[in-house]
């Protein structure tokens, strides 16, 4: 008998406690698995010896399932890098200290492309020094930019929250006679993921976001002037979906422009400076929509796809590690076909991920630079399916609380 | 045989077109009425004379079931404010000759406090000309300020909307290990009806948001300040809901100090310029998240009761106009209990509601003047009750859609 340890770390999504359910019912179902112990905040919980025990804190079916619907992290979350272990190797003795304490041979990391590079480092230091603790990861982002998974547990979610919003956004904005400009930033930093997402009320027969901006094409502000104009001979309420992530690669174009009465870099973002860029430019009503941090942990309007996959490949993980011996390795999707829709589950070599990033196809944006294509289209699809059944209390969904 | 006509005016909810709806239902279910006309774009269309023969549109009970879930208005809206007739009748003669064109012989307006400014003039101007057409007023508004009722449709939704959004971006702040104040920014112009309604969370069990700052309480920056210098003794993540109308009483304030570098004043509300403020005077990570026109118009967490009573309203609108003969009023919820909750439907004579704004009571606030009173949450619960059934069409929520 031994002990496993499972840790989230960086930005929340709807899906990352559905992968710590997927990774607790794992180890539950290895009967060589003692206690399963959840580090709170990350991998700094493993440093300062921060552990729950799972088992008190998730004790039946009820609680599980309320855990996979409910968004963000129960056990915290951290932005923490480890250093080379070559030139300091102090938190990695923290680290094997903590582990063997407990009795602990394998670790969970749910997290992003900075969360992989722990994992990465931790299984080189394991290796070297004949250490037999097993370290996999399990992707989690709502970017979707993590690379060798064809998509990341928390993105499908995120998607689906964004099309039922920017859906609404679309019916409150052909409300009045005047034309109007309405501009969606979404999130997505680097990768246009989730801007392109968008694209999927197109199934539905809805046009709009008319034009869609994503980080990978080619911008600039004359150039969507000139497409807002354009699409105003069709629509008279003319929507713009644009990742935030445009703005990085033009910022100085764009943000040291702006600034406010303290004297402080306006950083309100793409949006906001495109509202008034546009307003400027063409005399009609123009409005900028920040979706904020609710489209990554927006659980009420979750895809059941995605909180069923953030389960299984948690599930997986742990069967990787104490069945097939994996370490070392992130678990990713497979796609094996669009329609029907079907996935498989399987390691990755963890340095094939950490640090990297996946960017939206370049292939799959239109000629134009502002939409995206069919391929995108069958794409994004099956991954917004479903609706989770919530448990709902006072007309309020209900959510798994470890604490105040 | 007659015929009767709708409109839709003022700002998007999720409930309007439920008051449509029942509208629709009413007459439908009254063997006098041959034709149910709705105008485009509000009054502007009985002006024009745009009238959708609503029969040939809402042909079977999928259509309506589908129009109740669909948020926003159909008919579109407008911001129309009719002139006094003794000043100038030349609107008052088209629309007249409109109703009589289609033989129109009563006109239901569904709206805020400035459209019950429409329905007021029009049944004094057919009271003082002997024309036979009823005028009946339906309510709604998000923002929940109109006289004699109760409540108004589109408030329930749009408390809910905040409430389950509001309880996710909870989880979200907690996820890290640092303190941090994160500012909600709540719609309600001069009444904090709405901000106020986010106090539900705490029939859950859940403390925050941990202040609530209203129009109708005092406000100082400073005395903000050190209320979140308090909550953080004991929260690490300091949750604020504050209504956007709080800066409405400090104008000179707030928004003269802020401009961008095009030389606007920079008018992103009360939230940034509160994050703003607190980050500069107290350092931790603050954060503002404006809800936008999501909370006026998420249907796909619409409260059940909201869309119910929504239609029911409606359908007692057309039974009042057309059994009971009452012209010149708006239909409005009066509170039976709140539990069990029950309301019934009155006329309340339109000169009461006109131009009137209620708003909320001085009573439900604290004696501290950051939050809400236990009278307030008995108040709101119950608005919030109940999930309709949505349907889904490739993982996204079907709209009723008139045109594109």
């Amino acid at each position: 008998m031994f002990n496993i340890a499972v840790a989230q770390s960086g930005g929340p999504t709807a899906a990352i406690n559905a992968s710590l359910t997927g990774v607790f019912n794992g180890a539950e179902q290895n009967p060589e698995v003692d206690e399963i112990y959840g580090a709170e905040n990350g991998i700094e919980g493993i440093l300062g010896d921060r552990l729950f025990n799972l088992r008190n804190i998730l004790t039946d079916e009820h609680d599980k399932q309320l855990l996979i619907t409910t968004p963000s992290t129960i056990l915290g979350s951290c932005r923490f890098k480890l250093k080379d272990y070559h030139e300091d190797e102090t938190d990695y003795l923290k680290i094997v200290d903590t582990f063997n304490r407990h009795n602990i041979k394998a670790f969970f990391y749910i997290g992003g492309n900075d969360s992989m590079d722990t994992v990465m480092k931790l299984h080189s230091y394991f290796t070297e020094n004949n250490i037999d603790i097993k370290v996999v990861g399990v992707p989690k982002t709502i970017d979707n930019d993590v690379t060798e998974t064809d998509h990341t547990p928390g993105f499908g979610s995120a998607a689906k929250y964004v099309a039922a919003s920017l859906q609404e956004i679309i019916r409150d904005s052909r409300v009045y006679s005047i034309p109007s400009v309405t501009i969606v930033e979404i999130m997505g930093r680097d990768a246009g993921w989730l801007a392109a997402s968008s694209c999927v009320l197109r199934a539905n027969g809805e046009p709009a976001p008319h034009m869609i901006y994503l980080p990978e094409g080619e911008f600039s502000p004359e150039k969507f002037l000139n497409d807002v104009k354009q699409a105003q001979l069709r629509y008279k309420a003319v929507i713009v979906a644009v990742s935030e992530g445009i703005s990085a690669g033009n910022s100085s174009e764009f943000s040291s422009e702006l600034t406010d009465a303290f004297g402080h870099k306006y950083n309100s973002g793409i949006g906001k400076w495109l509202e008034k860029f546009t307003a400027a430019h063409i005399g009609c009503k123009v409005r900028s929509i920040e979706l904020n941090v609710m489209q990554r942990c927006s659980s009420h309007i979750a895809s059941l796809t995605d909180l069923t996959e953030a389960e299984r490949i948690g599930r997986e993980a742990v069967k990787a590690a104490l069945e097939y011996g994996e370490s070392g390795v992130m678990m990713a999707f497979r796609r094996i076909s669009n329609n029907p829709y079907r996935v498989e589950i399987v390691p990755s070599d963890i340095t094939k991920v950490a640090n990297q990033e996946k960017k939206f196809p370049r292939e799959w944006i239109n000629p134009e630079g502002n939409n995206v294509t069919v391929d995108a289209l069958n794409y994004f699809l099956p991954l917004i399916q479903g609706e989770p059944v919530l448990e709902y209390k006072n007309g309020i969904p209900v959510h798994f609380r470890l604490n105040q």
